[in-house]
């Protein structure tokens, strides 16, 4: 599908920012680009491919004429606004969660399941930033040798709140450094030189928040599988836009180190990143700005002789891979 | 044992310090008090209960007379000068790794195994603290119902590689907020807005670092039983002095959490910090120069009707119940 008009919802936001970087450095086929963001910002000017851009306001109006929308809005605002696209004729990537579990809506990783993106009805999903950068470093595993269980435990930066947690944290960071109290607006606590269990809300039917049920539910959705066991916990750490992730992987039969680092290898869109003798292994500092996702830390257990139980760490950019290049590389297979 | 002769070795280090304080806090008795370290820090004065005390270089002489050492120095000094203590007539709790798995040398978490510290022969060993932190936490469940294996992934503070690493994470922070090169002597990376895995030499042979192996190895011995699987991955985070561990234990037996909760908030050393409303658990910055252990986000695994599939988030100051406070813990029960 090649999109000759062309939104996107959130231009102003850290992911919607990172959309435009995407679709320049991919050379994304457009004619006509539309910058949709709230009334707060509309009248801004952003230059994107030596052209100057007005940032139009959001309204019922925005999507005649326009093919293909990229989504990076509230779920609320989404909820809003989807249907309203979709009837104007607009295709939909979203990278909200408003419709990720909904069964019309394909939620895509294109390099595991881009065939679930033809049952489309106008809406496209792309699934959270934790889930994405698991699935990258698991898949090829999943596919060689079959997963029993997934028991992953993240380390998640400031992005996934937005742009003004990413400038929160630094601002945490001078603050504590001169002695002085933190603000905490984006976050309810300290971030910098601190961890704490992701901020978003729990069930308390089962004490598990919305991020880890998220990676629980998107991962069974993108593999078609669910009977996959996943025990989640997410953490935010005082990093500024990689994600990483520590996984413990069971398999359903025996496999080959050699075999995974390989199929890691040879799979798009992922790194190995295995430096033993200099403990170099993926990084967040590294990690950010990359497209790819980086896997290290591959080894067995120690009391596993079966070579079913596999440990690895992985880091991915949460507002690319975990967002806007996702969501630019679904807009790619239409 | 009352020591009327104390002497701290490595009385200047990050732990060493943290000692002083403990000691003070408790109102450990002794009559007189040496204090002991390098050639480097020798003739530096430290007024400690009102009374100045002038650092003594560490020699093979300085062991006569002194019924306790508190050892805090690294492994090499420690195999030196541990051997000449005891023949001394010193009793030594060690905190380097250097006997801590020499059958002779009990390994002792105060709350878990007090029985073994009688069978010492003039060594004692304090644990890591990343294993003594982990053990507080799970001990009151592997009571209730044993367990079968524990999946283990840290997020480990700049103290436990010395005073220099968390002034070298201080100002690693100060130069990225300046835009400036962070210096790396204490550490391989910047670990300011980073993670990266545990700078300790990892195993050809098998990929774990030392940590990891510590963590099992010392977890077997201090429990008793080398049957508990444990797979632990050792990463480290831009905290100043209190660890995190993400924490998936599989019970032997059902388990109910509420039984759980009240094993865990009645023993000794272990607080509750379960606020689901608020999204408030342990938190590094909040258990920094605290003594117990904090425990939360006890929750069952989402698939696991039969109730064996736990898992929980704790944090524990590394210098403290990580070191200094379980080492005079150790004295104590002497």
């Amino acid at each position: 599908m090649k999109a000759r008009k062309l939104a996107i919802v959130g231009a102003t936001g850290a992911v919607g920012q990172e959309m435009l970087k995407v679709l320049e450095k991919r050379n994304f086929p457009y004619d006509e680009l539309v910058l949709l963001a709230s009334a707060r910002s509309a009248g801004k000017k952003i230059t994107f491919r030596g052209t100057e851009h007005t940032i139009q306001e959001l309204t019922e109006d925005s999507f005649h004429g326009i093919d293909l929308a990229l989504f990076s809005a509230g779920g609320s605002i989404t909820k809003k606004f989807a249907p309203v696209a979709v009837s104007a004729g607009t295709v939909v990537v979203d990278n909200s969660s408003a419709y990720r579990l909904d069964p019309d809506v394909p939620l895509i990783v294109p390099e595991i399941n881009p065939q679930d993106a033809k049952s489309h009805k106008g809406i496209l999903a792309n699934p959270n930033c934790s889930t994405i950068i698991m699935l990258m470093a698991v898949y090829p595993i999943y596919k060689l040798y079959g997963i029993r269980r997934l028991v992953v435990s993240t380390y998640q930066a400031a992005s996934g709140a937005g742009a003004a947690a990413m400038e929160e944290l630094e601002e945490q960071a001078r603050a504590m450094l001169a002695g002085n109290q933190p603000p905490t607006e984006s976050f309810p606590f300290p971030l910098a030189f601190n961890v704490f269990s992701h901020n978003s809300a729990l069930y308390p039917e089962n004490g598990f928040n919305q991020e880890e049920v998220k990676m629980v539910k998107e991962s069974h959705k993108i593999l078609g599988n669910s009977n996959l066991r996943i025990s989640p916990t997410c953490i935010r750490v005082g990093t500024f836009r990689a994600h990483a992730e520590s996984i413990h992987v069971e398999l359903e039969k025996e496999g080959d180190l050699d075999e995974i680092r390989n199929a890691l290898a040879d799979f798009p869109g992922v790194q190995l990143k295995e430096d033993m003798e200099k403990n170099h292994f993926p990084m967040p500092l590294e990690v950010s700005g990359q497209d790819d996702v980086y896997v290290g830390r591959i080894r067995w257990d120690l009391d596993d002789p079966e070579h079913k139980n596999l440990q690895l760490f992985c880091v991915g950019d949460q507002l690319l891979k975990g967002a806007a290049l996702n969501a630019v590389q679904i807009a790619e297979i239409l």
